[in-house]
């Protein structure tokens, strides 16, 4: 991935924040700062199809995929790959190429297993550009990009003097994965990891973080506490003994939040457990950036259909 | 809702015809003409997204406020509610919140709950308009004003002297309701309520109307007769005998309506149960202005769109 | 049908290549040819909606008219009519005539059963537009179309030399309906019809081919490969002995490929049943045009569109 480095040369596609150059990280966001000030660019993708093309429903990312390449002039069309011809036989390989070509060159695709992107965008001709809408437990890049860009704005730029605890399902989670990944590129001085035994990961994807199961410790005086959606399988998988539980040892409410620095922020993917993950009053507080990571996710998504489609 | 008199004063959103002030009623019926007319608008709202946020389906109503939001020039985004992030368990308003934080500054709701529209209204940032496309059993506003616009256009302004009938299952019906609204509203100088005992409401949804179980007494000597649809779960619930005996007694075949005035109007907010509320020689006869309220229905909806959103 | 043989009168819908006169069908193709070539018109239809209308699911073909919409400006609504109105009792026809009654003047319309298209086409008012998108077993005229222009841009004008093989299921498949009546009008010299007797119609569809259920036989010098998608349930309907038994008798190999022209072409409409009627290596080898037969789609959409819509 070392082509990469020189921001000059256009990325192909985007289907992991791992290894993305510091440089390039940087000008997304820059890029991305400024989509959230309000620039608009009608012109940038004028008269160009792009694809959501998804294998598992999400509702919520593809609007903001939607909306973002409609501010860019895109026009956009869905492909529910769960309810189409995929049910009649065809490979999702198949469906990508004949989706390109039809003559669309931004895919933006979801799918429920790891590496199934990258796979495709190797099936993609040249000139198609591939943007992992999530895969697997594996990567979620522009959710890594949008929680680095409300870290940003809320903390500066500063990151080596950030704290940083993400909390929860770590070990079934693409958007920690990305969220991880940014965070080591960006040089975050203190990563703490927190949950479960049972959810946390047991390769190197917490390499250089301090791993704990006790949540006051890894609250104690950090400056931001990223939460993460328990996924309700992992009770039927015995992964979690019970919501209660659950909410008990890792659900964040204010008193515990106290724990953290006066003015830590708290980030949470959506869509919220309110009262399993996270309650009420943290989630609606003053110190919650949630709805702003949403409307920040438009102007990521927007920086990253530019960089790869505008011409 | 007194403010809503002032009709300089925009309105935040539309929930229900109720109590809204006369001026402001004709300002937007007037509006809506103009469009009927053929009137178009592609500056007014463009580079707006505007988003048909529906937790209970319905095409027609749905494809009508998206014709009405493109005609302004408006990106229009469906977020089906019924199969999405509800699904995981995220309350109608966090999706509502999160999809406003991705910049969407209109909403056209549907909700099965009376009240629900308006309790996501409450929630909504100011700035952000939403637009009730039917709650509960309470109202359909738009359905009413595209209702009193197919009217004026038969009979005139003069509501005063407008003799109508509204046939059905008035109870369960929104459309009644926002009808009823109007009407009053404008004026009418005699409104009969008709149904059996089992589907009529026992509150104040009726004053002022006439109301009978007979339908050959409710259309006798009327301008307009307004068909409701019946809903087959009435059947299911004890509400109706059978569909026979409803056709028999509630529904509108040609013979009946000789006795309505000679050019008497005849209007269904559809879909139709053809041989059940309505025969086929009346849906489709020279009375009939179903095709005609459909297509009013979207210059309706650009008027509201208009009045709410446009800058 | 004599009217469509001057071209200079517009055609009101297109439901059928079957008596198309060959000026016409000539002159889709040559326009066709032009957008395939990169041309675009954004002018052609905008400010123009165009509603699909599929009382039967197809991903792809939607997509495909989607984006031919698109490029020529119009605005596209998409209405699933197996999961809507038409669940609630309401006729196809009501369906139509209310989207028609919205300002909608361009359909594309797929149905399950031979001749609705057609049906419905007759309930249009004047300027209304329908374009069969495939009914039941009688036609696809665009599928049809895009064939020839594919068959066109390898093999040149020359119809009456050319040799011809189409494979499969020419019974249930109204893709070869549509190819047979382009083919016929085009004047191609040698049509050879292959398949098991089961899945081969009894009537004047074959009318002029040389039919035969050995696929040798049928390969043997031919310039071009049409093969058809085998429908999984033509094994529940015994029709099928088993998908092995199919492959072998008819499916399409490299090895059975060289009893073709040594520069032969293969096409199939899609979704591919691969290992079943056509394997990897002729499906993704040289001679295969089905990803061109995609991109010709949206060009032969195209010209369709503008041929009955553009004022």
């Amino acid at each position: 991935m070392t082509q990469h480095a020189d921001s000059a040369i256009p990325l192909p596609h985007l289907l992991t924040l791992e290894h993305l150059p510091r440089p390039r990280l940087v000008a997304l966001l820059d890029r991305a700062q400024r989509f959230a000030d309000g620039a608009d660019d009608r012109a940038a993708l004028a008269g160009m199809a792009v694809c959501t093309l998804f294998f598992e429903p999400s509702t919520r990312t593809r609007l903001s995929f939607q909306l973002a390449a409609q501010r860019l002039g895109a026009d956009v069309l869905n492909f529910d790959a769960s309810s189409s011809s995929t049910s009649k036989g065809e490979t999702a390989r198949d469906t990508l190429k004949t989706i390109e070509a039809m003559g669309v060159r931004g895919f933006i695709v979801r799918h429920k297993d790891d590496g199934a992107v990258a796979a495709l965008a190797a099936a993609a001709d040249p000139g198609t550009a591939l943007i992992n809408a999530g895969d697997g437990r594996s990567a979620h890049p522009t959710q890594g990009l949008l929680d680095m860009l409300t870290l940003r704005q809320a903390k500066g730029d500063d990151f080596a003097r950030l704290k940083v605890a993400i909390v929860g399902d770590v070990k079934h989670s693409r958007v920690a994965r990305s969220d991880l990944h940014a965070l080591r590129t960006l040089g975050a001085g203190d990563i703490r990891v927190c949950g479960p035994a049972s959810l946390l990961p047991d390769d190197a994807t917490l390499d250089g973080c301090t791993v704990t199961a006790d949540l006051d410790a890894a609250l104690d005086g950090v400056d931001a506490v990223m939460m993460l959606r328990l996924q309700r399988e992992r009770m039927a998988e015995g992964l979690v003994a019970s919501l209660d539980d659950y909410h008990r040892d890792y659900g964040l409410s204010s008193a515990r939040l106290r724990r953290a620095a006066r003015d830590a922020v708290v980030l949470h993917p959506g869509p919220m457990n309110r009262g399993i993950e996270i309650t009420d009053d943290v989630a609606d507080g003053p110190q919650s950036l949630i709805l702003k990571q949403v409307a920040n996710g438009v102007a990521a998504r927007m920086a990253v259909l530019e960089a790869l489609l505008a011409r």
